[in-house]
């Protein structure tokens, strides 16, 4: 037998509990042992639920108890987290989380740690809920140099433009529906301003690049920018606007950043729709491959959390090899990327002489019933040739960027 | 230093050279040891390529090599592949395979061996190219129940179901086109008649219910019937021809099929095209997953033998479980399965009356320009039913499933 504690027994955590409760005999199975629930921390008590007998407050009591070899840490938040899964690990028990601020913050330093006990930190729940791809990033992608990484991360910005532009609706008025419905915060900033899918996108790059990525280091923007007019000309272009979560290499140089880009219905993520996640990756000779599934909710994520249970189950005293070192990988200036930039423009199409002479060709979009208006993509130019270039044009409404 | 073997020079053989010179420094340091390719087993001679002086004509002299550990099997078809895995295996040597045919077949007898010699046997590249499913499914998808697996796992008949839909052409014309561009073999049966993804949704059946899948049991239908006027009908609707390979748990029974199907823009095969394979998942506790990439093509397939390559040199001597028993998994046969049907029926819709009489009510469809005919779907019903009813209409043309 296999006796784990749980850190938390919120959503996730009681999570856990449901799928390991439902599909028991198949979890215990694939473990090779039966896996059971020895401690729950939290601050609260369950009166009532089957869960109460086994509810603790101090943590001491789940890390000092040597029956314990596997701890589940689903408590979110760099502390407490950092400080329990790190004595935990000091004292030999493997963890399994589903906490990217911890992951984004201290993963190189917990897999060191990990590592050095032959026990496992693993975190395929950080990202992309119940999508598997930090296991098959690490051992499934081993043959490719991975030179591209871009996902739809965060749930719910995904709801609030798939809802926007189904329904034509204004983002202020989806986000108060998506509150009301649960799908968003009280206080929604990490998600609408692309923190959450930051934190997301460190630590896939990380992964495939092999070393840290401070997400302090990555550029991001949110999606509050967005308005119903801007998917008019998405709609007229076959486009999507979409919260992209990428990092390139190009040559020696590494990009990452968080924005809203306007993709083609030929992408694999154009129909990635509602709080659905996917996740695109390129590798050398791999080519393309995308992962898709739901990134959120409490069972898929906390079926997430038990896959990595079951594998830390199977990896007793054996550490599973992780390419993350924690020497920190050089991020490039955005300011030297390049790619195509749509902006919109007020007035009529007699400026287009003067938006030629800066950017040379242009493709022009025009939504028929907005007349006082017009939108242009440009050719492929460097972040800073168009923030230097459209600085100079008078009467920008928007700029969205552009994902071939 | 990892000394390999690689069983056949042609187009994923050649590959697996290929990415293990183009990647050689990165797949080392995953493997943790350099990996090295000592032999080369071809009938042929290969006069100026590097590879020449490795190539061997007898398979025993790579056998017989203590140096070698890793086999890869890259030959396909069941013999001479089979006797050489096998005996490599009672070798104590682990092997990486792209063989569908070798793994539909004798899957589980081979990891049976690998496991009691404590090596192993690897085939991700033998489903999905390069695209991370079997992985996936073994380590992964481990806390759920999985009741449903459905793939596009052919990319020739994808690519001419495709192309039909965006050109509006006949299966003939497009399989002739397919055939000059190399995407088709001049006996196209094995692609066009599903045994192809048979045998592939065979391999991912018993992978996922953990037991024996036999493919000979799998009911079995191609593209060959499909007609550009059934695509009008497709597109009418909003919905796009497939061929899926689908095995579903539903109660105590499981039911495997190939066969062409009418799906929604809302599933996420809809979007599948070309030559891409996509797989869909749906666990108990996970929900939808879908996994996207190339399905073949030599330096994808290649990548996954290689990652598989990898994977044995990080378990020199220690089994990765998998849950695929030799215990055969009765499937139930599929006249008591349940869906919607499509049907196309020749005359006016003064058959309406008949015809609501027979299914009860029905969705009628109608082509503009085709107006000598109509097509109908049929409310949930089995398949034993719908043949039984269907039989008594006349005029019928065609009949495609509906997957909702």
């Amino acid at each position: 037998m296999i006796n784990i504690g749980i850190l938390g027994y919120g959503t996730v955590g009681s999570g856990v509990v449901e799928v390991l409760n439902t599909n028991q005999e198949s979890i215990n199975k694939r473990a090779g042992e039966e896996i059971n629930v020895k401690y729950v921390l939290d601050l609260r008590d369950f009166p009532g639920d089957p869960i109460q007998d086994k509810i603790v407050h101090d943590f001491e009591t789940i890390n000092n108890d040597p029956d314990v070899s596997i701890i589940v840490e689903v408590m979110g938040g760099v502390e407490p987290a950092y400080t329990f899964v790190k004595k935990a690990l000091e004292n030999g028990k493997s963890v399994a989380t589903s906490n990217k601020e911890l992951v984004a913050k201290h993963g190189s330093e917990l897999l060191e740690l990990a590592r050095s006990k032959n026990i496992n930190f693993l975190f395929e729940a950080s990202v992309g809920g119940g999508i598997p791809i930090i296991r098959p990033l690490n051992s499934s992608l081993t043959a490719d140099e991975i030179d591209e990484i871009t996902g739809i991360l965060n749930g719910t910005t995904n709801y609030i433009l798939s809802k926007m532009t189904h329904e034509g609706l204004e983002f202020a008025d989806v986000l108060k529906d998506a509150q009301d419905k649960g799908y968003a915060e009280r206080n929604p900033e990490a998600d609408v301003e692309g923190y959450d899918a930051c934190r997301k996108i460190a630590i896939l790059s990380s992964l495939a690049f092999g070393s840290q990525v401070d997400y302090e280091d990555i550029y991001t923007e949110g999606i509050t920018k967005i308005t119903a007019s801007d998917i008019k000309y998405a709609k007229e272009m076959g486009k999507a606007i979409k919260l992209l979560a990428s990092s390139k290499k190009v040559g020696d140089s590494f990009y990452a950043m968080v924005a809203p880009f306007l993709i083609g219905d030929e992408h694999p993520l154009y129909s990635v729709n509602n709080v659905f996640n996917g996740i695109f990756v390129h590798g050398n000779v791999l080519g393309d491959v995308m992962f898709y599934g739901s990134g959120a909710g409490k069972l898929p994520t906390a079926s997430a959390v038990v896959a990595d249970v079951v594998d830390a189950a199977k990896h007793m005293n054996r550490n599973i090899m992780t390419f993350w070192s924690s020497g920190k990988l050089e991020l490039t200036d955005i300011s030297k990327s390049e790619r195509k930039f749509f902006v919109r423009i007020s007035g009529g199409t007699e400026k287009l002489e003067s938006i030629k002479a800066l950017f040379g060709p242009v493709s022009v979009v025009a939504v028929p019933e907005m007349d006082d208006e017009f939108g242009f993509i440009t050719e492929v130019i460097s972040e800073a040739e168009f923030k230097e270039k459209v600085g100079q044009l008078e009467g920008v409404i928007n700029m969205i960027r552009v994902q071939d």
